[in-house]
C-alpha cells in the first residue's frame, strides 16, 4: 500500500500566522509537529516512508523536505501551480504504476486533525483490504457530531459488505455544503456523514476512473507522464499547467459507480480555522488554549498565540489573539471564519507583504 | 506668574505603553504631542518659557529636555527619587523665590488633560489674581460628571469673592477617595467636586505654610536649597533623599486656612487609564480610537494603538489593544483599571525587562 499526501493547499484562514509560503499544513497547530508532520506519522505504522508520495507546490518543496527529512526525495512531487485534487491524485497514481505497478494508494488531505490514531488506523487498514478487491473507489466518512454546514456530505446506502469486522457502505450520493436546515436534517436522520477528503483504490482503479470521466486529464496526465520519464520537464510542467483545474469529488467519485464508504468517527477535524485550533488543542484550567508567555486577569475561553511577545489579557471571553512578527489578529472566536475576509480586505488594499 | 509642573510620575496604568522610564507624562497619548508638551503649550499664552518650571525625575530629565526645547534648561528640575509633591512643590517655591522673589505660582500635574483650554486659562488667569491679593491657598476643583470612586473631593463652602468674574468659593473640607454611593450623593448634591491636583498660591504663602504643617520638611529644603546654592549638589540630593515623602493635599490643603477653589468644568481628565484615553480621543464612525494601520469586520468601541505592526479585528466590542515592541496588552475597556495589577504580576513574576 502507497500513501499520497495531498500537501499544495495555500489556505487563507490561519491569517496571519499561515501566508502563501507557508500555508496550514506546513503550521505547528497542535503541539511541536506540523499538520504535514502528524499526517505522516499517523500513517507510518501502515505504510513506510518509501512508499509515502507527498504532492505540494513547487515552491514549498524545500520547506517539506526539510519537515519531512525521513522521505526519500524523489518521493516529493512539486506542482508548479494547484489544479485542485484530480490532477494531483492522477498524477501520483500514474507515478505508483510507474515505481510499483498496481497497488492501493491511501490519499490524504495533509491539513487535517485526528485525534484517535488508532481508530484511523483500523479504518484505513479494512479500507485499504477492501479496495485491493476490486474495481472500489472507497471514501472514508466521518459521522458528524454537529450541524455542520462548511462541509460536503455522502449519503450512505445500505451496509455492501464487511473488511476487518468493518462494515463497508454503498454510497447514495455526494451532496454539497448544505444550508443550516439541511444540515440539521442530515444530523438527525443520521445517514448523512462528512466527506472527509481520504480515499482509497487501486491506481489502476482511479485512472480507469478517470480515463471513464474526465478523459481530457487522463490524456493530459499521460502526455505529462512520457515527458517526465523522457526528462523533458520543461514539457512536463507546460502540460501540467494546461491541465483543467478539477476535484477528484466533482470529477470522478460523483459520477462513478462502485463507490464505497466506511464511516469512522476518529475524532477529525479539517481545521477549518483558529476557532478549530482551540477545539483541537487541549484546555487550560480556565478553557484557555496558550501558545505564548501569558499574563492573564479573568480570561476564558481564549486561544492566544504570540511566539516572540509576552500577552498580557483581561476580562476576555472566547477571544483569539495570533502575534506574528509584522502583524497582530484579535478576533471573536465565533467569528474566526471571517478572517479569510481580512486576507481579502488586506489583498484588496494591495498589502501583499503580510500576506 | 510662574508655572511649576510636576512631571515626576511613574504610573503603571499605560503598560506597555509607559515604562518606568518612560511614564505617562512623556507619552503621545491624544495626538502627536505628549501630556507633557499639552501641558506647557496649554499654559504658555499666560507663562513664558522661561517662567516655566518642570520637575521630573532626575533619570527623565534628558527626554524631558528633549520634548521641551523651548524651557530653559536651568529650569528643569531633577529629583533623585520622587517623594510625593509637597517636597516638589517646596523645592519649586525656593527656586522661584530665588530668582524672581515673591511671585504666584500656578502648580500644574503634567499628565492630565484638558480640552477646553480657554475655559482653563480663564479659571487660571482669574485664580493667579485672587492667589496674588493675600496668602490664599487656591486650588482648582473640577465639576463632577459622574460617580468617580478614584479622586478626592473638595467640598466647596459659600462663595467668599469674585475674581475676574469667576465665583471664588471657600472650602468647606476635603474628602479621600468616596465609595460608590457616597460618590453618588456628591454628583446629586453638587457641593463636591474633583481635587484636580492644581494649585495657585504665592511663593511667601506656600513656604510659610510647609513652614507651619510641615517644618521638618521646611527645615530639609532650606539645608537643601543652601546647599544648592553652596554648589554642593552631592549634599543636596543626600538631604532631598531624606525629606519625609507627603503630598501636599495631605500636608498642607488638608490643615490649612485660607483655602479657596475656583471651580472649572474645562474637560478635564486625569488620564488615569486606558479607558480614559478613549474617552477623551475623538472616534471614528464605529466609536473606535485608533493609532494603527487596522483592518476591521464589525469593530466597535475599541482602543487600538500598534505603531509598528499591521492589526486585523473581527467582532470586538469595548476592546482595548496596545502594542509594543515587546509587550501585547488585549484587554477590556472597562477593566483598564487593572493593567496595575498586571504590572504587579510581572514585577512578582520577575519580568522586570517589559516594565
Amino acid at each position: 500500500m502507497h500513501a499520497v499526501i495531498m500537501a499544495g493547499g495555500r489556505g487563507t484562514r490561519f491569517w496571519p500566522a499561515s501566508r502563501y509560503e507557508r500555508p496550514k499544513q506546513l503550521l505547528q497547530v497542535v503541539g511541536q509537529k506540523t499538520l504535514l508532520q502528524l499526517t505522516v506519522d499517523r500513517i507510518r505504522p501502515l505504510v513506510p516512508a518509501e512508499r509515502i508520495l507527498v504532492v505540494t507546490g513547487k515552491d514549498l518543496l524545500p520547506e517539506v523536505s526539510r519537515q519531512l527529512p525521513e522521505i526519500p526525495s524523489g518521493n516529493l512531487l512539486g506542482e508548479p501551480e494547484g489544479r485542485n485534487t484530480a490532477p494531483c491524485i492522477g498524477w501520483a497514481a500514474l507515478w505508483i504504476q510507474e515505481r510499483a505497478g498496481d497497488d492501493v494508494m491511501a490519499v490524504l488531505p495533509s491539513d487535517h486533525f485526528i485525534e484517535d490514531d488508532t481508530a484511523f488506523l483500523g479504518v484505513l487498514e479494512a479500507a485499504a483490504a477492501f479496495a485491493a478487491l476490486g474495481p472500489h473507489l472507497v471514501t472514508l466518512a466521518i459521522r458528524p457530531s454537529r450541524p455542520e454546514t462548511g462541509f460536503g456530505y455522502i449519503e450512505l446506502g445500505p451496509p455492501a459488505a464487511t473488511s476487518h469486522d468493518q462494515t463497508v457502505y454503498s454510497v447514495a450520493g455526494f451532496h454539497e455544503k448544505p444550508d443550516r436546515e439541511t444540515a440539521e436534517r442530515f444530523l438527525r436522520e443520521g445517514t448523512h456523514y462528512w466527506n472527509s477528503g481520504m480515499f482509497l483504490w487501486k491506481t489502476s482503479t482511479i485512472l480507469e476512473a478517470i480515463e471513464r470521466h474526465l478523459p481530457e486529464l487522463a490524456r493530459g496526465l499521460r502526455d505529462m507522464h512520457r515527458a517526465i520519464l523522457a526528462g523533458d520537464l520543461h514539457r512536463a510542467e507546460a502540460v501540467f499547467l494546461g491541465l483543467e483545474p478539477i476535484s477528484i469529488d466533482y470529477g470522478v467519485m460523483e459520477k462513478a459507480d462502485s463507490i464505497y464508504a466506511f464511516a469512522g468517527r476518529m475524532g477529525w477535524s479539517d481545521v477549518g480555522s483558529w476557532s478549530a485550533i482551540y477545539d483541537i488543542n487541549p484546555k487550560d484550567a480556565f478553557g484557555n488554549v496558550v501558545e505564548a508567555d501569558l499574563v492573564e486577569i479573568d480570561t476564558r475561553g481564549c486561544l492566544v498565540i504570540s511566539p516572540n511577545k509576552l500577552v498580557a489579557t483581561i476580562g476576555l471571553r472566547d477571544i483569539i489573539v495570533v502575534e506574528t512578527a509584522d502583524a497582530l489578529l484579535v478576533c471573536a472566536r465565533e467569528r474566526a471564519q471571517e478572517v479569510r475576509d481580512i486576507v481579502g480586505k488586506l489583498k484588496a488594499k494591495g498589502k501583499t507583504s503580510v500576506l
